[in-house]
């Protein structure tokens, strides 16, 4: 069996799709004008940008004056919830306690600066419970910001119910959708969420483009001040490429949708039902509600980073923990809050499957996963103690 | 006399350099990993990036671990303004009248959080006198901005001088050289800055990305947070491509100055002298001490917008104001500061050349703009009182 290159980390990042790439490029060198300047080379690019706009509040089921363009999910999730806090000046905010760092992080920072928030648990699967949302709520309480996916254990959570819950008592709900968007159907006209992250690079877009869907009406103070950019939300100098690469790779994404849904949850479970046959491996969140490209599996006795290492060695690309917090020696906050001792959590992998994977991908990790396994056991100090 | 396509508003923004875009090509499809992956993927673009910060720092005599990735130029001025105001709680900032709003209306936010601002007068010129610098010294001052040259009237600031004045009293120095970077031969290690913010797509790179300098051992807090990218100052997946391009661009442009500051300094001259030659027209800013491409003159009795609409339809793009402010119907707050009037400051244009630009250029707009200048003026109701 020859050495593959399989890549299986879409969760960290994808690859720009060329349709998205050919989109952007007239923009880079030809229509290269400053959306704000009044010449015919700024007015043609500034139409191009706000059809990208259209495009991109047309896929999510937003109008377009509910769009405003950032660098990224983490900015996204910054201005949401710093930008709701600046306006409010003190309050209560409720998270859970998985969300990624640029939510987690962000609430702590807050704190620091006099607000309260609580942190939700989740149960074994990585759900949040309604219940729980609701008997966290107090008078003070101005946001609820729960990720619509998780990027580590791939769990669903019920986005609209807590929605419905926070409309209820006229809370503003943000939801972090930057692992779902492209890879779920979604219609912001059903869901009920004030504010909506998204970043392009987590859809076969560009890396360095995102965009914050706020819904009309809902006022926020803005973090940065510069120019009136992005109806002064978001100042500086429009990413026109990225503006574009953005609209075309989330068009084609949704577009795709729910076949590629579809055939990406066949791919997962394949590779889940094989991985299980391995012995003392755990399945990390839930079997359902699950992204459609995420697999999170722990190895037990050994170290997540090590079958990785191994796994680099003949192609395929995979993660242990998020890559945004790789190096870290902290065992995934995630898999902490799901539940899982510490060593369990250290033998966790997650292969996140995406666009352009197959079933020969799929069979290729089955066929050299035990013998790694197995290889890693031998050496392992914690297998000899244990078995 | 045909049509031409002159471009003459590279203040505003400029094309991206075909050698900077073939080399951000290969970081859409090719090398996409996510530089904080572990895997080979991962690690090449990770190599990528940091030889991209290793010559980005090389272009300007910085260090490597003192340059920051941003989105542009807007947020590294953010990111250094209101990070020291967060680190230091309080006290006084000195900046000048006729920074750009990235600068201006941060301070004007940071004055509703309890700081206070001198905002310093400028000569008719558009220069910051050191004497005032000094005069506005208080005990609680933490930070000095003044940028290093006029985005509008193009004036060049003694950044030098102010900075070794804002060490001399253990002040932080921030400079926006946004309009200087790529324009004017600089060298870190001899400026006097503790911070300099500058944006790829002023200098031929791409639209969307940027860079602070920061100097080692200056502490500032994050305004964002997320994972922790750019050393936790400035979270969020990297913009690979837009890095690649951006320091591909730089070290470019920086390897053609002096000679190509030289020749767009010839065509300058000879543009600022044709235009002169025209009744009635004032040149804004400093004779000498002005960026290499940017001219800047006021009309009398005739709107600069109007001035703009006849040359875009002869295929010339200037601006009026600056891009950013676009759509505003009050006049420049940095021609108001450089003393002129409301009808004056109404009837300026800058043109700002940049690579690419020709003496034929030049030529053709001195063809064009004496009858256009003619046409309007009979029919302005100001000429007619005033003539």
């Amino acid at each position: 069996m020859s050495k593959k290159n399989v890549y299986m980390d879409h969760g960290a990042t994808t690859p720009v799709r060329q349709e998205a790439l050919e989109a952007m490029l007239p923009f880079f060198t030809e229509l290269y004008g400053n959306p704000s300047s009044l010449h015919a080379q700024g007015r043609d690019v500034r139409k191009a940008f706000e059809e990208a706009r259209r495009i991109t509040a047309a896929s999510l089921g937003a109008e377009p004056d509910e769009i405003y363009f950032t660098s990224g999910g983490t900015e996204s999730n910054n201005i949401a919830l710093r930008g709701a806090a600046k306006k409010q000046g003190s309050g209560h905010i409720i998270t859970s306690s998985i969300e990624h760092h640029a939510v987690l992080d962000v609430c702590k920072d807050l704190e620091k600066q006099g607000f309260t928030v609580t942190y939700l648990p989740v149960d074994q699967f990585g759900l949040v419970s309604l219940e729980d949302v609701e008997a966290s709520i107090k008078p003070d309480t101005f946001m609820i910001s729960v990720m619509a996916a998780n990027n580590e254990v791939g769990t669903v959570q019920p986005v609209s119910e807590i929605g419905e819950l926070a409309a209820k008592h006229g809370i503003l709900f943000h939801t972090d959708a930057v692992q779902v968007v492209g890879q779920i159907p979604l219609n912001l006209k059903e869901l009920n969420v004030d504010f909506l992250s998204l970043s392009a690079h987590k859809f076969n877009g560009p890396k360095g483009i995102g965009a914050l869907y706020k819904r009309k009406g809902v006022k926020i103070d803005p973090l940065y001040h510069g120019g009136g950019q992005e109806r002064k939300l978001r100042p500086g100098t429009e990413n026109v490429p990225g503006v574009v690469g953005l609209s075309k790779a989330l068009e084609l994404a949704v577009g795709e949708l729910p076949q590629k849904a579809d055939a990406l949850e066949k791919l997962r479970d394949r590779l889940i039902e094989g991985l299980m046959e391995i012995d003392d491996v755990l399945l990390n969140g839930h079997r359902e509600k699950r992204l459609p490209g995420n697999i999170n599996v722990s190895f037990q006795y050994i170290e997540g980073e090590s079958v990785l290492l191994s796994l680099d060695l003949q192609g395929v690309a995979a993660s242990s923990g998020s890559a945004c917090s790789s190096g870290s020696l902290d065992p995934s906050h995630v898999l902490s809050a799901i539940g899982l001792d510490h060593q369990t959590a250290h033998g966790s992998i997650r292969f996140s499957l995406g666009r352009g994977n197959t079933v020969e991908d799929i069979d290729y990790v089955l066929d050299i996963m035990p013998p790694i396994v197995e290889r890693l056991r031998q050496m392992s100090p914690v297998r000899k103690e244990g078995g």
